[in-house]
């Protein structure tokens, strides 16, 4: 017995969906089956409302809801203009933004890449980033905040070199023993750079 | 900073989907504002079709694409109508239907109870389970095939009691290891299952 | 900086231990090294104790402590010598034992074999379980208990062939669902199991 | 069937070894049982060689061989005795020496405490760790190179206060994502860290 083509269809959709596999993307289907009529139409209007009503930051690539052009971290004085922290995706920057610890501008990357192939790249937001870099020279120091994955680590790189020729302050997030950690699982890499990073 | 309000309906939506928490959820609703106007547009059409083209079987709740009254399975006149296997859920019946080992009828319980109270068991189809039993006299063998969790056994010993006065020969799975288990890991009594079932 | 030649030799000596890799038996000879001279006796004592007072016993090679030459369970005259079940270590033996599902005797074969290389089986102590069957015609039945993983299962065709022209009963433990499994992880050879062993 | 006493007792005192629990503990011995006397004695030789070869350098407690009194870090001239770290264990030292980017002294504190009552701190050894920084005035900076989990900072903090009175340089190491490690998923702490610690 197989699944009917508009189960189908549905399965594969949200497979695509991040941190979704086939099996999950089946039980969604039929959690959305099991739905009355009215919390399917709830759902839809939502899913059609968001690109309506949520605009994206024409600075930083945040998703906001209002009229303006620029969000509201964007768009408040007091955060500091000389920062720009560069991010991967939106959760990123939600998380940096827990800490309270940063008061300057993001810029939403879009992603990551493995490989440092051009259509790689071109799916990644460089021309708008070389872009801001270049019309705001207020900015001081680019913090490059990516994960130190092995694939982010070759992103940092190439925007390390892209970044280069503005002659601007480029720093990295720290690396150290993360809260809880242990020396002795910890790889050389991190323990030298929370050895030399001691204070 | 907080999620504008549309985003944090759809993030409270998501969040109920089966597996989502309120991380993944928000992940989705990152992931559809990137999407382009037609691939939000065919994310809709998808789930409002849904509704439209799937059918819910009369008799055994399964979801199929057709005109019929009855799913595939059903509508198979060489299925062996002396047996109905109760299981859980949708991806339960697929679970079986790959082992290609039964060749009965299905019902779909729609859940299973932790706590035996009225407002629990009105959940779950118990009134059409009752309804099915009874005015299908062909049925010989009714098989309870409802994961051996604790909440699933506690549903189990329910349906036993239910079905008790329609005198059909009930059955349980057969406990055991399963394939790559090891006895040192094993609780006791699966192991006195294993035992028991030895042949 | 490297370890001492006595650290070296007793990280190598306590690596051979089952579970136990190289980090985990330097953190034993450092541990060892932080005891007391009395403690270190006492360990020394205990593990050198062992093999005097602990026997093997000649039927079924569990360890007893004793001047008998058979252990507890071969000499109960309760225990039903019409059925031998045979189990790779003697952990698995107690985890049997603790079912209180079995009334027979055992016999430890000492461990599996991934090929059934020549050099491989001479490990096990086939030899001695041909003779254990040849010798005891009392024995009607004999279990295989041996971890459905993919090496028991080599063995379990090794021992079935082997154990063939004596004409007893051979039997495997029963598969299926343990407590706790759930129908949609199970693979589809346990279901098919679970499935044939209902009751 | 119960273990006989000297089994008994054996998995008692395995039990005590670090990482491991009474079901590893009982597979250490019946590993034990299957070995030919030889290597048993080859086993209770290493053991008992160990107290007698190793000495336990009088400086920073690092086990080493030989006739000297202190080890081959502390005796070796070309290391910068101006540095002294603290780690809770030899394992730490190890991974800390394996960095290569340390070329001070060590001191083994002998282990961490989730309270800090008198009874519990007495097994540290913090009088031994105040008579070195008094006695070796060319000490400037006491790396304290504890993990940063709860008991770790408990005993960080512990050492801070005890240090105090001898006005020397104290630092920690320095926290931050890990390689490998994801914003997503770092604490705000870790974060913050990440971001006040960048360059």
């Amino acid at each position: 017995m197989n699944y009917p083509p508009s189960v189908k269809k549905l399965i594969d959709l949200f497979s695509k969906f991040p941190t979704v596999g086939p099996r999950t993307a089946s039980r969604f289907v039929f959690y959305l089956l099991r739905l009355s009529k009215e919390e399917i139409e709830e759902l839809i209007n939502s899913i059609s409302n968001l690109k309506k009503t949520v605009k994206i930051c024409s600075f930083c690539f945040n998703p906001f809801e209002g009229e303006e052009e620029f969000c509201p971290i964007c768009s408040n004085p007091s955060r500091d203009r000389t920062l720009l922290c560069i991010v991967e995706k939106e959760t990123d920057l939600l998380s940096i933004e827990k800490t309270k610890k940063y008061r300057g501008l993001y810029f939403i990357l879009g992603g990551t890449v493995s490989r440092l192939k051009k259509a790689d790249i071109e799916k990644l937001r460089t021309k708008e980033l070389e872009e801001r870099v270049k019309n705001h020279p207020e900015i001081k120091e680019i913090i490059i905040a990516i994960n130190p994955t092995v694939q982010g680590e070759a992103t940092a790189l190439y925007l390390e070199r892209l970044l280069k020729p503005f002659h601007k302050k480029i720093t990295l997030l720290g690396r150290g023993l993360p809260v809880g950690g242990e020396l002795e699982y910890a790889d050389e890499e991190t323990l030298s750079s929370a050895l030399e990073g001691r204070k």
